[in-house]
């Protein structure tokens, strides 16, 4: 097969075939063509668009690029859920503890945080010793024992994606949602997963700015998934301000353990969505016949301690130290915090999601670019969420780091995004829409 | 600045300003950026267009990645020609020798065949001797001397072109007005031109099907050779059946040699083409008052032999062997002849150009890789063209050839390219239409 032609044949708008999408993916994985057609094809793919069954070819053969994980052996079913990524989205190490407890099987594979968004491998590796870089047969022994455990993308795992998705990020062809979907589902599906709940996330603080993307892409994953026999459902979900009180790797951990403690308070939206999510996956992994039921077992497992103790013990397994989940104070600690005062007096209308992530990347918690090191101390933590009322020289957030000159970079970035106003606006939605597969 | 910046700008469907552009076209023939980044690039200006300004930029910017000559010292104005390319389009063999035997000066830089159709370097490289390999110093030398001088692309004229050309045609990103202008114009302003003509071929034959792509193609260049200063004029040229009667190397060769000297029989299309092309280039070099008079100035200067004259000291000067064109029986020669008679009988209603083209390179007159070599021997003779009666028995055309194996290969090609009918058809106009510069 000749790649111009099927660059040609895309850049013209026509549907490629099942075996020339194969083609591609299986050659270009292979080292046999250059990065600069598959860019090229890429451009072409993402302004010409693909059809719904181009974006399932695509995903299949990203996912056979690879091993394809089969818990068989492992009893009962297997869920995972997925977010496109946000600021303060730290509902997986919520989640997998949960839904393990409840007897579900969580075989969870992460990312890392790049841009403005975080990443749950940089989040879990704050807790000292913990190892995210398991092999796939210390990964299997941890799920059968405890029913979750959490690891990075390995090269076993649909390398394809690694390998097009680095070439991506540096041509301008991330914000396609087939190929969006691709990348994600192909990973998603070699975990040996019976399903999967997508959360999409919308707004400000997201990939995806507004809920008509959002959608779309949730209902390409969701057919996408369908296609290949897995159980799926999609939440739209709000990411106009962050998620939760805490940004920041060791930040978010405390954030976890104080919800799996049941200390709820100031953290209202996390935990009910981290309710949300785990009530679908109960629901898919076949442990409840509704999700409102799924709901009831989550925060049961969460008010008799067995969704902590799970943490603890998944903690444990993966070589982290579980006194520093017991004494939250062990946990990695910034040199330095400061209080940002309120300057004026009202309401807050907004608080700029994309800039506090970009903030908690200037203090060090983050990547600019994927060869950044990450320190795990430093964030933001918010005292005032949208619609609470402030007065002059309350606290919005306080900010913990451990560089002055970041600090001084960042300090702007922060009070800029906190928008005060006159009157309190009308609150968005957590969940904007839910999109169910057929088959649940 | 960051090219996934302005990878994404132009993805995005907006218009670079010329600063990005310069920046663009510099940085990538330093190769201070990737591959892949300039062939994403390159996709998303196909499928989002380029304006008339970010093209003019883009032209600008290719021109002065090299080289710019300048042939101030040389008395005379100086015009071109160019051809967007086709089927036995020979016609700057003829051109060059009439318009400067008339005082004008053209400095001409061609290219090779690639694809279906020919090339005028090829073309000068059947005669015996003939270097078109000369550096500008000695180019400059021909030029001042005898009106005329005929090499091929080098080093420092637009090497931008050359490097974004090569990365083009693996990366299905040729057809595009914008980038097609740029690269023809940057490398025609190159030549220190007052004036050039342009011939934009359009048909079954050429690389733009219909008129509406050719005429917005050529309305481009037009625009862009103007707001660079220059008098410009375009031809829309049908190219709907092979331009004469000769295809193939040495063959054409022998046409352009007949008609110098006059012997117009069978090679009426393309003698009016010449003399069409002729009297605009009379008249955008000053030399007439109008294209008429120029027209007439050429076949005077055919009529009293001073163009094949011409013709005789530019092989002379650029090394050929001048007995070759004194008698054309030296000029290369196949081993082998086939006439192809017609099976049934009626009007020829069609010669379908690409597939005589694609039968010439596979008799080996032509290269489907830049890589191969060309045998300037091999060809095919056009005994009937479109219009003409025939019966059973009578000669098609004639193949020359080299390979028995080939030539089995290509004969399917000649055949099936010849539709006769029982009624003769309407005949295309072989000037469609003439798009004039506002300077003329």
């Amino acid at each position: 097969m000749l790649f111009v032609e099927l660059i040609r044949k895309k850049r013209d708008g026509k549907e490629l075939s099942r075996q020339e999408i194969e083609w591609i993916v299986s050659a270009y994985t292979r080292g046999e063509v250059p990065d600069y057609q598959a860019s090229a094809f890429l451009m072409a793919a993402l302004l010409r668009g693909l059809s719904r069954d181009e974006t399932a070819a695509l995903t299949s053969a990203m996912l056979c690029s690879g091993s394809v994980l089969n818990f068989a052996e492992i009893p009962g079913s297997k869920v995972d859920k997925h977010s496109t990524g946000g600021v303060g989205d730290k509902t997986s190490l919520i989640l997998a503890p949960i839904v393990a407890a409840g007897g579900v099987n969580v075989p969870m594979v992460s990312g890392r945080g790049l841009g403005h968004t975080g990443g749950t491998l940089d989040k879990l590796e704050s807790i000292p010793g913990f190892n995210v870089h398991l092999d796939l047969v210390e990964f299997r022994r941890i799920l059968a024992k405890i029913g979750c455990a959490m690891i990075g993308q390995t090269d076993e795992l649909a390398p394809a994606d690694k390998k097009l998705y680095s070439l991506r990020d540096v041509t301008g062809t991330v914000e396609s949602p087939s190929l969006i979907c691709a990348s994600i589902m192909s990973k998603k599906l070699a975990e040996g997963i019976d399903g999967l709940v997508l959360d999409v996330k919308t707004g400000s603080g997201a990939f995806m700015k507004n809920d008509e993307d959002s959608e779309f892409l949730a209902r390409l994953m969701v057919e996408t998934g369908e296609l290949m026999g897995k159980k799926m459902v999609a939440l739209i979900t709000d990411m106009d301000q962050p998620l939760g009180r805490y940004i920041g790797n060791a930040l978010e951990v405390v954030e976890c353990v104080e919800v799996l403690r049941g200390n709820f308070h100031g953290s209202e939206d996390l935990v009910e969505l981290s309710l949300e999510l785990s009530g679908w996956m109960f629901l898919l992994g076949g442990r409840t016949a509704t999700r409102d039921e799924g709901r009831a077992l989550a925060l049961e497992l969460i008010k008799n301690g067995q969704a902590l103790e799970r943490f603890r013990l998944l903690v444990r397994e993966q070589g982290g130290e579980v006194q520093s989940i017991d004494n939250l104070a062990l946990l990695p600690q910034s040199a330095y915090r400061e209080e940002i005062l309120a300057s004026s007096e009202g309401f807050v209308t907004s608080i700029e999601c994309e800039r506090i992530g970009v903030a908690g990347v200037m203090l060090g918690g983050g990547r600019f670019t994927k060869e950044d090191s990450v320190d795990p101390a430093v964030g933001i933590v918010l005292h005032r969420k949208v619609g609470d009322r402030v007065s002059v020289g309350e606290t919005l957030c306080t900010v913990h780091y451990n560089s002055p000159e970041r600090f001084a970079e960042a300090l702007p970035v922060i009070v800029g995004a906190y928008l005060i106003g006159a009157q309190k606006l009308p609150g968005r939605l957590l969940i904007h829409k839910v999109i169910q597969g057929q088959s649940i």
